[in-house]
């Protein structure tokens, strides 16, 4: 870091060039235009630093903006197969972050669902002579390919995958992000844990559900009859959920731990447990899914939640865009890590 | 319509052009051209009635596009500045959809509150040749204007307002929606009305608080020392503001209507009320404000609210920028109406 530093700072007198960034960075000429031109195969580390450097002696953007000019349009199409949401938005932000640091621009296309529309704005961005493409979608369910496309034209899904698997996928781990819940009910000494979710005809259903299920086969816990109940998003659902697995059932059969299936849901079932004089998290610990802070913060308790880390999908989608707009070569799904994220509602 | 019916029907067998267009709408081409290239000044009537028609023979967006673009880039920015969310996705969501009938792509920045990265996305935007520029906030706070624009740019303020007066500003008329959320429990019997607000930094609270004090004025109301309170945007400040509003004061010193700043405050006066066995509605009204359903619905009860109508917001702009695009040169700061949503909380 030292020897850096003293390095930047016998660049202040004249405006910086590539050069400067390439002794700095320790690279060559070539290695730090292909990391500032997102071109070309490089190490995320060796791009990482050789950005590092541009920022720090203020060699600028535009420059290499200006550079890519020549050959590309310069912007990427960002197509949301449903309406923007809470969840497209912090994938959005962090693109958008990505590209704008790279001066790339971004046409924002919404589909809603209507397959005549997703066509027209696929004209549209085509005609635009877009550099690639983003495909985000409300819920990660699976959806036909976008298409047809130019060959070679760089295309990624981000919390969507398409149906025939032929394309670069992003989406959460849903299936770990459940398993970390249900070890985490565990381990503050869970042993009856039910979980309340939404309906099955949402892949993040299915996915967080087995999640539960091979986690409770791991810490061999056992799943009891009725602990599994699918029905809807909302709180009113959590509320209905806890007068099913409490009201009239004796006390040894009821739960120690509820693994939600989403914040909306934890937070009904938090406020259904207040509602009993039944302690939460001293009788029943409860985990919710999305850390969604409108729910989590406000819930009474506040809730342990998991957290999908969408914006850290959205990072990762541009920063892979990017190479692939630079020629590399990138298909097949990525699942990215969810965490923990722990609040009263299961601290005991 | 039974003529206008007829007439479409003779068109059925050949491709439908703007002659057709023009003989059934009753206009002359040119007017019909206009109406369909957003062009000129029309009334309202004329360009809706001829965009109807064509949507109904199915006379092609595409070829309009064409014809416009020759001399424009068929592009508008949206620039947000400050992040995306709750409030600017549904005007985002407007926008989108009366841009994309008219074949026009958006680009989408987001300043995040930065005026270096605004400069930087304006640059961006200009350098694409944008045909007209959407300014987007998170709040409806004033702003210096952004710039410097090239002359002749057309520009418009959703939800948002330059310091300057300068330009077109479309807001929601916040100060009649505090009105009739006071208006509407007068009317169902409540006499001694508090408002519970967010911080006072925030332009959104003083104009719902002239809106407070405007209509009981009106209605010949007192405004009871301590029935104003300030503070945060949150359920936990709506649960602390009826404590001071009701804990160990007499019953006839109590409020019998709340009037929240927003939904969260609401939600959580509600949830505090329903601690104490006060009930909602039948003692104690609640109004809210914002409409959000996340809050309104899973309260208990549901919340009557306030809706800015976001939405209409959106359609508006896009409509005055078309218009401005074509041409037109429109000016000032256009408020749109709010509407009261009635639910439990206010139904006696």
């Amino acid at each position: 870091m030292n020897d850096e530093r003293s390095s930047t700072e016998k660049t202040g007198r004249h405006s910086p060039t590539i050069r400067d960034v390439a002794r700095i960075a320790g690279v060559s000429i070539g290695t730090a235009s292909k990391a500032l031109n997102a071109n070309g195969r490089l190490r995320q580390e060796t791009r990482d630093k050789v950005t590092r450097v541009a920022r720090e002696i203020g060699y600028r953007p535009n420059d290499m903006a200006q550079s890519l000019h020549r050959t590309r349009s310069m912007t990427v199409g960002v197509l949301s197969t449903d309406s923007f949401g809470r969840f497209t938005l912090p994938i959005f932000q962090a693109l958008e972050e990505q590209f704008a640091d790279r001066g790339i621009a971004i046409f924002m296309c919404n589909a809603t669902d209507d397959p005549e529309r997703e066509r027209q704005h696929l004209d549209q961005l085509l005609g635009k002579r877009i550099d690639g493409l983003v495909v985000t979608a409300r819920r990660a369910d699976k959806r036909p390919p976008v298409g047809p496309l130019p060959p070679g034209l760089p295309v990624i899904y981000v919390y969507s995958q398409p149906d025939d698997g032929s394309a670069l996928s992003l989406v959460s781990d849903e299936v770990g992000g459940a398993r970390l819940a249900v070890t985490h009910l565990r381990e503050i000494g869970c042993t009856r844990i039910a979980h309340i979710t939404g309906p099955e005809h949402f892949e993040a259903v299915l996915e967080r559900r087995r999640g539960f299920r091979e986690a409770l086969a791991l810490e061999k816990l056992t799943e009891h009859p009725g602990f599994y109940l699918s029905g809807k998003w909302s709180e009113q659902w959590g509320r209905e959920a806890v007068a099913k697995l409490f009201d009239g059932v004796p006390a040894d059969q009821q739960p120690d731990g509820l693994f939600c299936g989403n914040d909306q849901i934890a937070r009904g079932a938090a406020e259904a447990l207040r509602d009993r004089g039944i302690d939460v998290p001293g009788q029943v610990a409860i985990v919710g899914f999305d850390n969604w802070n409108v729910m989590t913060d406000a819930a009474r308790p506040p809730l342990t939640s998991i957290d999908m880390n969408l914006a850290a999908l959205g990072q990762e989608a541009g920063r892979l865009l990017v190479d692939m707009i630079g020629g590399d070569s990138i298909g097949g799904i990525r699942r990215l890590p969810c965490t923990l994220v722990v609040r009263q509602s299961t601290q005991r």
